[in-house]
């Protein structure tokens, strides 16, 4: 029997790149990949053309919950099941929004900004498939995090906001892990560390990083589905970074 | 020479425990007690008549920088340091709050919440008190935590909110400690665990809690003053149970 397969926040960057890898992989019946802005969405669409039997674009902002609600109501009607969800939504700059240097910067409306999109995203996305992933499979539900985000590791201090939002993702994600397995055994509930990728989101900042360290968003995606082939049961609630390897908290 | 404290959220509770322990401390040429809500204040007010010499009550609701920045002011007014800061400001349950059982429960306006009075008055705070604890003498900047919002510790789920608040406030913590030390290398700036306390917090939960790790008041505040008067410089920036032991983040 085939798999079911979703990826939250598909348009660009990584998101984008597990729909490319996961539609060559033939064991995936049903890929849903989930799209923001239309107008940003040229090149996920371009894939739909090509992938019409297999791949079904929806749109949600995972801010509003409703638009969770309404695409996971679809998906309800198609598969009866979900074996794989991997959730790429996180912001760190963009137009409004870029992460504070210091304590000077901290702002109440920006620190609002990044949980809402960082943190409070993918809980609600957690909450709406529970349904979709209490099945006696096996199933992962992978969302990126950062490295920054680990508190055990934080040495240089800044990104406040961004930081705190994805430290803030690890515990709700943890929290999920617990009562996903009530629901189902065989639920495995992870948060990554992609490594830094060569995406909008690391471009501002990719002059600090050495040339090796930076990946290519298909190098990133290959060692990330390597990483989730790997995890058993007992994996679930933890934080792995692209190598594998478990990260502090 | 003596020295100058301050207490936020210190009407009741854990808070107004620290205000009372720490008038009998001659130490304490100066200390500071903010309220945010005056009609609920009389307690302190009545402390005050008492201590006028050396109590100052000043109003401030965290969550409007503001209010933190005009309650500032007025302190630079009148020392030119501080020594002890205590934040107790937080949230767990009120006329309009309930922390989530389960997913279900989930909410954005809710999380949002925990979020604005838990983790992100503390960074406000830290933000407006760093010239204030920019000197050459050792001085702690601590905020009451709670060991929920340890990721490694949470091994029953449940009050996804608050536990992810905590969380959060923590990082947002160990990423100030990293910046104050770079303006006083004596700057201590930590987040505490005080152990089931009887406060307002946690009346609904006590059920559940043995009496022997039910604390009072008055027994919360000298365990954590004793911790306290423990902590040297290189414990900033780390998480501390009411027993001075350290938690995992």
């Amino acid at each position: 029997m085939g798999m079911n397969g979703l990826i939250v926040g598909a348009t660009q960057g990584i998101g984008f790149g597990f729909v490319r890898k996961l539609l060559l992989d033939e064991s995936i019946t049903k890929l849903y990949a989930t799209y923001r802005d239309r107008s940003t969405a040229t090149d996920l669409f371009a894939l739909q053309d090509e992938h019409f039997d297999r791949l079904v674009c929806l749109p949600i902002d995972t801010t509003e919950e409703t638009q969770i609600a309404q695409a996971v109501k679809q998906i309800q009607a198609e598969v009866d099941r979900l074996d794989l969800v991997i959730n790429c939504v996180g912001v760190l700059h963009n137009d409004t929004l870029s992460p504070e240097k210091s304590l000077r910067q901290i702002e109440s409306d920006r620190l609002l900004r990044y949980f809402q999109v960082n943190s409070i995203s993918a809980i609600l996305l957690a909450k709406h498939l529970l349904p979709l992933l209490s099945h006696r499979n096996r199933c992962i539900f992978a969302t990126i995090s950062a490295k920054v985000g680990s508190i055990g590791d934080n040495q240089l201090g800044g990104w406040y906001g961004y930081r705190a939002s994805k430290t803030a993702l690890n515990m709700l994600m943890k929290t999920a892990s617990i009562e996903y397995r009530r629901k189902n055994s065989q639920a495995i509930v992870v948060v990554l560390h992609p490594g830094t990728t060569d995406t909008e989101l690391s471009r501002p900042f990719q002059r600090s990083v050495s040339p090796e360290k930076l990946f290519s968003v298909d190098r990133t995606v290959d060692q990330l589905l390597t990483v989730l082939s790997k995890l058993t049961e007992a994996d679930s609630g933890e934080f792995f970074s692209w190598d594998g390897s478990r990260l502090p908290w």
